[in-house]
Order: structure tokens, then C-alpha cells, then sequence
């Protein structure tokens, strides 16, 4: 069997793995439906994050149950499963009764976009407007126009924001933020950005701010943008960010962040896509056979994909 | 009439100031029945936050209103009323509808030092609970022995905490805390501080831990004493404090802090004191004279003192 495999800086590599099988008694093997490239995984593959060795990569997938070790209770073979580990066909989930969950039934073809996402992406989106308090009425602004956060943009909308802010300089993601819900486009960057969320909310700042980058400019733009008592949830990995104590207190924001706990929401989201309520799955906007695994991450790279489905 | 001017570091002079009367028709005249010195005080008189020129000291008072501008609608002059501005017999408030809350009657002279703790100190511990969310049955950890990180002690208590940690090496400090409910007590500094706590707490760490000092060491021990998903409420300014954003994303936590909204909180800690449910003028163990304010200051920086009442 073939998975991806880091190498170094854009080294992505295409190559032949042992096969899995069951270990542990809690493990199960999953056959992959589809699987895609996390913004995350775009640090190291930059070289941001450096890498010690040859590095498995990818963790958002779903697919077909194939063979459950013996002390798993909760999935059994031929159920479709969604999960958050590597970019191959078939794959060994440790654990599996407290990281996989099950679908009510093997989705049509149409729906594994949407439930793919549930693996990782959407759940963060989804924590990131969680973390940041939108309720029903709220004013919220995304900052970052990345999967993560046009899919906050989307669980913005869901729980109730009545006004969503989005910062983006590209037509094609400001398209796909309108459809997700958002009602105003912010094109300024930085200070002015934040400045053009102040303006927009009568100076005040908005209730619920959604940091989905993780850089020093962004993060500070966000705790900016926010209301004196509002909200930053925030769940771009920081890279070199430092806040200082004092801005922070009489910023006077409440700030909840880190990695995004998908398994909890998992059940919810579910629900949600298989009622077809929500469509995530729209921000795949690039499909390729998993053999093409570099290309994916070269598109997503260079943002002429916002993110990219692989297909074993 | 003469008031509290703060000099230089270590300089406070009590000295001859006018005599304030109704300016603006929003303002109100108070005579103090007690006032006391600010922790958040002691920077500018030790000159970490230097002053640029002689600056009127002093912002928790309590007293009789003697007279109220002609816009002035929910005080009237014999009124005994809470506010949160100057140490000197008599002062000026302006926006006094906005900023003066009048108990139900003028109080008993046992109730005055419990009320003049509403003005600031005891709202601000109320505050560092509530920012780190403290809820019937929570384990709460409180870092810092100084009147505010005892009155979060107790206002964690009367929240409800099962469980209340605090960090103090001094004796006296120690007795008050137990007597405002805590139930453990950690000497140790530090990250052995934070060790503690995580001991103490199976390894997992408090529900919600109360940081009211304020520098880089102590915040960062809060952060570390956090159990994943728990909450931070940082009440304590922040002096040379920067937090690192990849630390507090894995840290996980909740973070909230800032000036205290104390305002918010009178009408129902009024309502705590007048009951006789709370004692938090507990906290003032040294009574002085006005006139005497420089020893006050003094007291309190050798902390001799654990917060100062301070009598005209």
C-alpha cells in the first residue's frame, strides 16, 4: 500500500507503506472513502514547523470500516465511520471506539464531501464560533478566509449570527463566504482591517471574533476587533505569537482557543449534514486521486485551492 | 481640606487640595466615612508605572452624600452611598447617577468597613470568580494572599467552589484565607507552585484558577494550573507580562480578565453585606487616620499590612 509521506520543505512524497492491520484489540482498519490536506499540515510542508524524520501525514478522513480488533464495541466492519490520522487508502485507527462515529447508514456519493469535513475542518470552524460565544443576534467577524474559516463563517450562521464579517481579498472565497452566510466582505488588512470591523459596528467591535490564521497580526487584529466583554475564539495554530498582558486586560475579551475538540461536535454535525441542512463540503474546490497527494499540497500552498479531496 | 497627593515613588504627601462643590449638574458631593489604600496603588508609589506629575491618589471610598447637581435622580443628600476616586475627606463624583449606589439605609459603623470593600477590592475578587467561571462544586485555585486574592477566596466560596487552593507563605494571610474558606494551602512558589496545585488535584488541574497579581511568573503558573478546558480570571494588572500563543493554544483555557466591572456588582454584594452573608472587611487589619496615609502606603508595601482602613 501507498500513503503520503513528508520529506522536507514541499517534499511530499507518494510511497509505498507496510499495510495495517489490527495490533491492539482497540484498533480498527478503515478503507478510505476520501481523505484531504489540513491548513495545518501547511506549517510543516512550509518548513515553518520543521520535521525530525520522514513524516506520515494527513488526519482528517473518512471511510469503510474493514476489520475491528476484538475490544471494540461502538463500530463494527461495513459501517461508514468518520475520524480524525494519514493520507492512505487503509489505515489503522487506535482507540477506534473513542475516535470513530459511526454514520446512521453508508452515505450516497454526494454527502462524503460534506462528511469528510466533519473530520477535522468543519469541527474547528465550528469550535472557533463556539469558543468565540455566537448565540442567536450576535455580530460576528472571521479573520482568515482559509477553509477553517469560511466553514466558521457557515457554523457562525448556524448558531444564529445575525451579522457575520468576513476579511478577504479573493473573489472566489468572498463568493463561497456569502453562500456560507456572511453579510459583510472586509478587504482591508491589519490595522486598517481592524479598523474597517470597528466602523462597521458603530465603534464598538463585534461580539464573537473567529481567529483562523494564527499569526501575531491576526491574532492582535482579532482581540482588536472584539467588544470590550466579547469574545476571540481562536484556533489557527499561533506561530510566533506573543501577546502582551497589558493590551489583553484592558482589551477586557474574553479568549478561548487551541485544538479544536472535533470528536465532541461530531454527533451534532453529523446530523446536521446527513438532514442536509449544512453543505461543507463546497469548500472542496479541487478533487484529485490521492497518488497526486504533492499536487494538493502545491495547490493548497500557493491558494489556488482553498482545499483539496483526494480520492484513493 | 486636605487630601492624598502622591509625589514620587515612596512620596505621598497628604496635603491642602480645594475644597470640591457641584461643578456639573451630573456630579455629587461626598463625605467619606472610610476610604483605603488600592494594591493597584502600590505601582505608581514604588514607580514601576511612573507618574508625570503630583497625581491625587485613591479610588474605594464609601460616605454620606451631602450634595447632588440638579441632574441627579437615584441619590439624594444623607444618603450613605458606594462608589469606586479620591483619599480626602470629602470629594466630587461626577456622573453620580452612573457611578453611586445607596444602601437601604445609613448602615451601622460594624458595616462600614465591609461596605467601603464593595468600592473596588471585594468587586474585583468577585470578578477574578467570576472571569474563571467558578460554579457550585468547582475546584478553584487562587494565586496571590493580598486583600484581592483573599476576597476572591471568599467570593469562591460563596459562588459555591467545593474546593479552594491558595498560594500564600505568610501566616496571618493564611488564617484569613481558611476563615474565607479555602481548604488547602500551597507555600511552595513558582512552577513548584503549579506542581502542587496539579498534585493536589489528581494531575489534572483546578476548574478555575484566580490570578490576582499580575506578573509574567504568577500568570503563567495560573495558565499551567488550568486544567484543559478550565478557566483563568486575571484580575491583577499586568506588569511586563506577554503570553506565548503557542503555549495557551495547548494550554486549552479559557481566558478573561481586566479592570473589574465593579458597578455591576454592587446591588447584589450590597444586598451580601447588609444580610450579614459576607464579612470581607475582614481583609483590613491596620486602621489609621487619614492623616496618616503616607504610613498607610508604607504599611502596605513592606506588607506589613494586608489592605489599610483609613478614617478622616
Amino acid at each position: 500500500m501507498r500513503g503520503a509521506v513528508l520529506y522536507g520543505p514541499r517534499d511530499v512524497r507518494f510511497e509505498e507503506r507496510e499495510t495495517p492491520k489490527v495490533i491492539k484489540p482497540t484498533d480498527a482498519i478503515i478503507r478510505i472513502s476520501a481523505t484531504c490536506v489540513c491548513g495545518s499540515d501547511l506549517w510543516p510542508y512550509r518548513g515553518i514547523q520543521p520535521i525530525a524524520q520522514p513524516t506520515p501525514m494527513g488526519h482528517e478522513y473518512c471511510g469503510i470500516v474493514e476489520e475491528v480488533g476484538s475490544a471494540v464495541k461502538s463500530v463494527k466492519p461495513g459501517q461508514f465511520v468518520i475520524g480524525g490520522t494519514a493520507q492512505a487508502p487503509v489505515l489503522r485507527v487506535p482507540l477506534a471506539d473513542g475516535t470513530l462515529v459511526p454514520t446512521p447508514e453508508v452515505p450516497s456519493q454526494d454527502l462524503i464531501p460534506n462528511l469528510l469535513t466533519l473530520s477535522d475542518v468543519m469541527g474547528t470552524g465550528w469550535f472557533a464560533a463556539d469558543a468565540a460565544n455566537v448565540k442567536p443576534g450576535s455580530t460576528a467577524a472571521v479573520v482568515g478566509d482559509g477553509a477553517v474559516g469560511l466553514l466558521a463563517v457557515l457554523s457562525a450562521k448556524q448558531m444564529g449570527a445575525e451579522r457575520i464579517i468576513v476579511m478577504s481579498r479573493h473573489e472566489s472565497r468572498q463568493k463561497l463566504a456569502r453562500e456560507f452566510g456572511a453579510t459583510d466582505i472586509v478587504t482591508e488588512r491589519g490595522d486598517e482591517g481592524g479598523e474597517r470591523i470597528k466602523q462597521l459596528t458603530n465603534g464598538i467591535g463585534a461580539d464573537s471574533v473567529l481567529e483562523c490564521v494564527g499569526t501575531q497580526q491576526l491574532m492582535m487584529q482579532a482581540i482588536q476587533s472584539t467588544r470590550r466583554g466579547g469574545y476571540v475564539g481562536y484556533v489557527g495554530v499561533p506561530h510566533g505569537v506573543e501577546l502582551n498582558g497589558e493590551q489583553l486586560f484592558f482589551a477586557h475579551v474574553h479568549l478561548h482557543g487551541g485544538p479544536a475538540p472535533v470528536r465532541r461536535y461530531l454527533p451534532e454535525l453529523i446530523k446536521l449534514v446527513w438532514d442536509r441542512k449544512i453543505n461543507p463540503g463546497k469548500v472542496f474546490d479541487m478533487t484529485l486521486p490521492l497518488d497526486q497527494v504533492a499536487q494538493a499540497y502545491r495547490a493548497m500552498d500557493e491558494r489556488r485551492a482553498i482545499k483539496t479531496l483526494l480520492r484513493p
